[in-house]
């Protein structure tokens, strides 16, 4: 069986994709569309494909699923859209800025039974993957501590700051869904502290650049995560699991696995500094495994109750560093 | 010059300490006191000093300095005799568990204006100094963050608990020197979560076994600190600065270096899992720093106050987990 | 510029080369010919070239290029046949297993001035690329030593080893090239030890399992090469380079970045075992590098001439094995 | 049991084994002779023991071993005096520089019954212990290949050089001596390249700096050894070894472990850079283990035959070196 794809949202995310699902054998990249035609015609010249308009592709019965990479504030509305017309959906996180648009949004998923998969990439990250599936054999026991570090090379442009959402909804949430993927169990209350000491104009916006959370589940099981928007060594991604008979840890990447020695003392290189270089293979895994859940006709995960889930977590984190105090989920889900 | 000391207590870490003194070229260990004959005893057999009464050292003028390695609720008590008796004074950590009964201590300190330094072993240990070495020489730039990794090997005995003040007493206080060692600025806030995960027990005595704290400062710098009463992988102690210029991360450590590598992969010895092995060099760098302060006539670092604020913070963090909000320092210290 | 393409052989390296020249924006697979008719028409349909014989190739003259992927014994032929015709020619290593042979052929190719590029893959990894461009630097100084660690994870099939030419021409040979490439001056006298260890079979081949090479320039500069046929742990191949001002070494490498811990210690997996899997990055640089030189119209390295040194300090060692001396290059390039 | 020892030699190793005997339990440094009086006068004032000549010493029936760390060239003649004496010796590497002369003095101590240790400090390593043991537990399976990468961080003085026996006798001995420890079968071949890279004036004065050593036993068990002056970035002393089942290595050692990271990479200190330091515990093991073997009226090891077994292989590396070929150990044997 192939698996029809059509792209919406033809930027940067939209390309690593649309690459995704052309190399894939069981898929095909059937049409593409984008506000701006030049970023579709290049997509379609790239993979042979067509451009079409959101309309087109929605009439269109041959195309079985479509890619969201189209801004944030559209997402929810499309997913609706293409839910109602029987579509599987595949997303980029997340589905919205407000909890109350996206339980709404997933009820419609849910009554038009359309199977809805959220971008949460580093899911599929082989590193981290090993970790998971090492906790999952048992090579940890009883998990009891999820520690994250997770830091940016450097901070986005100001202006994507603005409709963000803020760190918490925008970066932090990559962590909160790895701390659930982790921790086996839902966490259901949140500490944050929140700072700005890497860049002052971050703050006059509104937001913060230097973050830490702490989570904990019913049962005490606990998570920690440290971000910063600075880290000038590279893109510090590194995922800790404690349990009752061991630890696992994924390690951060280099480009090059090399390491120089001199008097001043032995030298690796930087970390890989970008996103799309250190997440390479998570987002051609990511499309695949959403693929193989088409064809093998198995639920998508992580699901858009995930995307709601990590996104209550950052809610909660806003309001714990707002009323200095430890927030529980349920406030915020409401 | 050669500094005369007298240890009070022979226990096990009076023991390490008596080496420490009786190794050093300037100093000289002249009498040791403990309520039990017999460890008073084999100390001065094994160092060839006398056997005295807390009565005798306090009225042999020879005597220049005291190290206090007593039960806690001693401490107090005997710091304030000894510091009205002119002696110079080391004092295992905790200097009391009540922060009132510090201060009051402490007030006598100053008053008779006595050298007093409080065992934080691990400011002398030779990987945190080089961390910190690294971070005084502006390796990181302006330090933003500390993140600190302290896990037990496992938990201690029952009744040792019931003593012990609690974990953030006992066992965080070490992390919480350590971060504002680190820091080079007061913490002034304090969010932790706190659970039971490894011993019922542990629970059932009103104590927990695995958490998580964060601190900030005025200025917005942040500390993490994350702790657990088992690592069945060793002493787990790791150190982590992170600075608007970079990162210096202490390593963990192991009884010897070797690797072997078979079908199941690459394998390391776990790590050194008894707080004397791991801290050896510590302890022998800690009290060697306590004669050169006496010797130069140089404050002694870290001071009585260090112990205070320490403490201040383990109490802020009890009332964080107990209120469920973010706990002022100021609000412990009265 | 486009360059157009002929594979001649399609097994399992003519696949690889298959997929890096069809990736290659600069370049296009045209033909494929293989004397097994099924394994040159899954290439074709895999990549949408024709499938053609040997006579059909060298006659169309749309094709500029060629890569040789049939067994070894065909090679000089081929490459002479093409280099009359006119023809770039990228060719599998080794070009002959007799020097005499590949004397004869790069006369050949030098008469017709055809460019021709040698498969020393090993060239093209990006860890083993890093340290010669530290070298390159600087970072290291004068270079005075490069040791070689180079063990298969098991011995190839006992039918490969007969025709293989023997370990030093068959496996050594990359580590021969790798060394010239990083001593940056020709070895000139050759000593080897050889054993069988591994397995007793191959020695009743008249090959060995396991050898270690000395290798020393005119200058006096060295280089250490140490072969098993079998390595537990993966295949492990680990270049470094010492010289007047430091080393650089490139490390191993893991399909995944892990590590667990527990009571037995840290164990990070074994290394990747697959030659096609380490050097997948290799494979495909390599042959763009081809292409970059055919298109920048600029030589093409590594050369027959790279070809031709290697295989003579093979011959060397087989030499110096036998006659338990050390061996000079001169002596078997007659 | 108490061992009353001697000291012969009080020079910077004779200062080392002073104090690890003055710090053993079962042990008591009794006297110190000195070509020097005031060295042995140091010696003396530090640990409480008498100056003695030589003479007074041998005659001086409570000393029950000595600890020869005179120049090399009076070893031979002490050992057999303080055999003849009826004493436990303990020798500074090497015997002699003369086989002959090892061989004669050898027959003395046979003669005598005499227990005699000589000082291969390495094997008392903790590092090397680790891998030797995990070797020992057949960690590896069957030994088959033992490499050795052993650097200098610097030449010695030149001075030092002419009387050293050459590199081979004086540096690369130690790592012939670890070579037999870790195969576990007598080496009988010898292959070795030999250069001067690092100082000319070595290179003047008869000696080399850069030697590289192929060895191997009867049943073709390999190691291989990797020597140089010079290693920028400290005293580089690597062993590891492959047998059936996998690999043991050691790690290389630094003063302390932490790590600093930036723009320009992770950076990890330097190598410790002196072998006193580097080998601290070692020496310390060392002399223990000479004290275990007496009072548990054991062999002591490694013996006379060690020293006379590595000193033959360094003949034979010479002797390699000088005539350009594989040299059989029993050749230089006689």
């Amino acid at each position: 069986m192939t698996v029809n794809f059509a792209l919406l949202g033809a930027g940067r995310i939209g390309k690593v994709h649309a690459k995704a699902v052309s190399s894939n054998p069981n898929a095909r990249l059937a049409a593409v569309a984008d506000a701006f035609p030049d970023a579709a015609k290049a997509i379609a010249a790239q993979y042979g494909c067509a451009v079409k308009t959101i309309e087109e592709i929605e009439a269109d019965k041959s195309i079985d699923a479509v890619v969201i990479c189209t801004p944030t504030d559209t997402h929810a509305d499309l997913i609706e859209r293409f839910a109602r017309a029987g579509r599987a959906i595949f997303c980029e996180k997340p589905i919205d800025l407000s909890i109350k648009r996206v339980q709404d949004c997933l009820k419609v998923v849910e009554k038009t039974k359309a199977t809805l998969m959220v971008g949460f990439n580093r899911r599929f990250d082989p590193h981290f993957m090993g970790v998971k599936k090492a906790v999952d054999d048992g090579a940890v026991g009883t998990v009891e501590m999820v520690n994250i570090t997770s830091r940016d090379p450097g901070p986005p442009p100001h202006d994507y700051i603005t409709r963000s959402g803020g760190i918490f909804r925008d970066m932090t949430i990559h962590d909160f869904d790895m701390a659930r993927f982790m921790l086996g169990e839902e966490p259901v209350a949140v500490s944050a502290h929140a700072a700005v000491l890497v860049d002052k104009k971050i703050g006059e916006l509104g937001d913060f650049d230097s973050v830490n959370v702490l989570l904990e589940t019913a049962s005490g099981k606990q998570a920690l995560i440290s971000n910063s928007r600075r880290a000038t060594y590279g893109y510090d991604q590194r995922v800790e699991v404690l349990g009752s008979k061991g630890m696992a840890a994924a390690e951060n990447q280099r480009a090059i696995s090399i390491e120089v020695a001199n008097g001043t003392g032995y030298t690796r290189p930087p970390l890989l500094d970008f996103f799309m270089t250190r997440y390479t293979e998570a987002y051609a895994n990511e499309i695949a495994a959403f693929i193989a859940a088409l064809t093998s006709k198995k639920p998508a995960s992580p699901s858009g109750r995930d995307g709601l889930l990590a996104l209550a977590l950052a809610d909660a984190a806003v309001k714990s560093v707002k009323d200095g105090r430890k927030v529980k989920v349920a406030e915020v889900l409401g």
